[in-house]
């Protein structure tokens, strides 16, 4: 296991904050409001579904870890406000919330699974005789755990990671896959936080990641914020890079994992990595073991959601840039099949 | 050669104007001001070097051969401007104004050496012993040469190109390589605007051609104007198109072609091109000869030149996206090399 006191020296010196807190009273989950990001670090402390569901519905935070902790606070904290007194009464308002807060991305399959097991506390508690204050503190403590968890899996994602690196490694990233997607830490980037604590000096060319920009506006602002070298590069910059020599290793993160080993990541991923494949540089995917599905047999096999063409025509263009009314192709993500994968790092080590 | 009835039908239908023009008076260039498309359609009439070089410098007209055109008619438009009476004031004056207007874009070949060609008359003749009004005169059938010289060119790779098509043919392309961007027709596009004229109902993917979008603004423009089917996407899209079998062939221009057949052209180019290879898309390169660069080896020989970072972080993108002060890698192109090629087509055929 990871020795703690890297754990200190990560946290301490490189996140001012984690992307989802519990307030000291455990009243309030604190965020960070990532759709103002980089421009402005506005905090909201958030403690009623209504404001649960609208910070997970627009986008306020992300990413399918974040979001799985997000939810289990949340959870909790609905729980400790119901002013039910019966455990039957207690019970139904917590159905009633967790169908509510389940509904406001309803394929992100972290928010379900943290949820149920939440929930499962309550219920569980209950049929053994709780009371309803007994099944409160259980569920707060549950949904602690969820967020523990996720620490552990990312510091194990880190360790293994930061394994492949040498001092003054570059690393290519695309999308974010940083400390504001998960607990702490980050997946894809949880190796470069770890090398850069042990003062390798990683330098990361982070990927715009059109349409949305999450590179240019979270990857950037995270690793800046950190203290880590970073360079900003348009996504099809990627392989000029790999032909300078200035990649020695590609990290992405996945939204889904095959069980053939083909990986569902964000658009523009399979690209990067059949730049890698050619151009001879290491490709890794690393991801929770929550992300491989088992129950899906090839990439074939994920359906790829087609996304607001404003997206791409609007939302950070500025206007009259795009020709007017044109037909636009907005995929959410695409394919990468295995054998453009050097190798696959989840908290287990590498697949 | 291509059956007249077909440039006729082809210029008619699809193109409301070249992107340079001469004035049936002889005494203007017309251009349209691209750095106004696609919102507005501006045309500026230009008769002194001045004008001249401000529309070259702020890429008022842009695409190598289009400044090679527009380059050759501004000379001969400015010596019968001149108002020298002996023929040694008169090619004193041409000198320096070639010279002015050389200075404006000095890496672009095409724009030296249609200068050098109209100057090349005026000296030739000028030792043949002829005067004023009849050099000026023989300069202005040379620089209307230069155009019927390219649109040749470029009808000649539109034939050649649309050979490959079936009807209902998906084109792939980066970029801005159409009629904007040459005299007339376009290169990479030329053989689409061919194949639309026939029928063929060709079906374009353009990619938006991150930092200056010169896909989503002209691209995409100018292949609607001309009732073309096209669909925007983002660059790191082509990849997905391809896994999902909707590109049939990839069309791209090129800046310089080294010669191992190594091609510089558009940053991302060499991208698309290895996503190509993988996913077993054909990969063709359509340029004028002139672009062949046989005192250039290979592509290592080629030096990628380094752009302005606010052309990533502002430009075209609302303020406050990109994470303040982030350091910015901006190549304007990359080397594809020759083993990611198809093949490369030339008013020549097929090299």
């Amino acid at each position: 296991m990871f020795p703690i006191l890297t754990v200190t020296i990560l946290h301490t010196h490189l996140f001012p904050y984690d992307s989802v807190e519990l307030s000291e009273n455990r009243e309030f989950i604190r965020i960070v409001d990532q759709t103002l990001l980089p421009g402005r670090e506005v905090f909201l402390n958030i403690n009623n579904p209504e404001q649960m569901y609208d910070a997970i519905y627009t986008l306020k935070v992300r990413g399918a870890p974040a979001i799985g902790v997000f939810a289990a606070f949340g959870l909790a904290i609905c729980a400790r406000n119901t002013e039910a007194t019966s455990v039957e009464a207690f019970l139904d308002q917590i159905k009633v919330i967790k169908h509510y807060l389940a509904s406001s991305r309803p394929t992100a399959v972290n928010l379900a699974h943290s949820l149920d097991r939440v929930e499962g506390v309550a219920f569980r508690a209950a049929s053994d005789g709780a009371g309803v204050d007994e099944i409160t503190r259980l569920m707060m403590t549950e949904a602690i755990e969820v967020k523990d968890e996720d620490i552990r899996r990312c510091l194990s994602i880190a360790q293994t990671g930061c394994a492949l690196f040498n001092p003054g490694v570059r690393v290519l990233t695309h999308c974010n896959a940083g400390h504001l997607a998960v607990s702490r830490y980050g997946t894809a980037l949880a190796p470069v936080y770890l090398a850069h604590s042990k003062s390798y000096a990683p330098k990361v060319y982070a990927t715009e990641t059109r349409p949305l920009l999450q590179g240019a506006r979270l990857t950037c602002y995270e690793l800046k914020r950190a203290g880590v070298d970073v360079t900003l590069v348009c996504d099809n910059m990627a392989a000029s890079l790999m032909q300078s020599g200035l990649i020695d290793i590609v990290m992405v993160g996945a939204d889904r994992i095959a069980s053939n080993g083909d990986v569902a990541n964000k658009i523009g991923t399979s690209m990067i990595a059949a730049s890698a494949k050619y151009w001879n540089v290491p490709f890794w995917v690393l991801a929770p073991s929550s992300t491989i599905d088992m129950g899906c047999a090839s990439g074939r096999d994920i359906v790829v959601e087609q996304r607001d063409p404003a997206e791409v025509t609007g939302t950070y263009l500025k206007d009259g840039v795009v020709t007017n009314g044109v037909e636009v192709y907005n995929p959410s993500f695409d394919i990468t099949p295995r054998d453009l994968i050097t190798g696959i790092i989840t908290e287990d080590g590498v697949l």
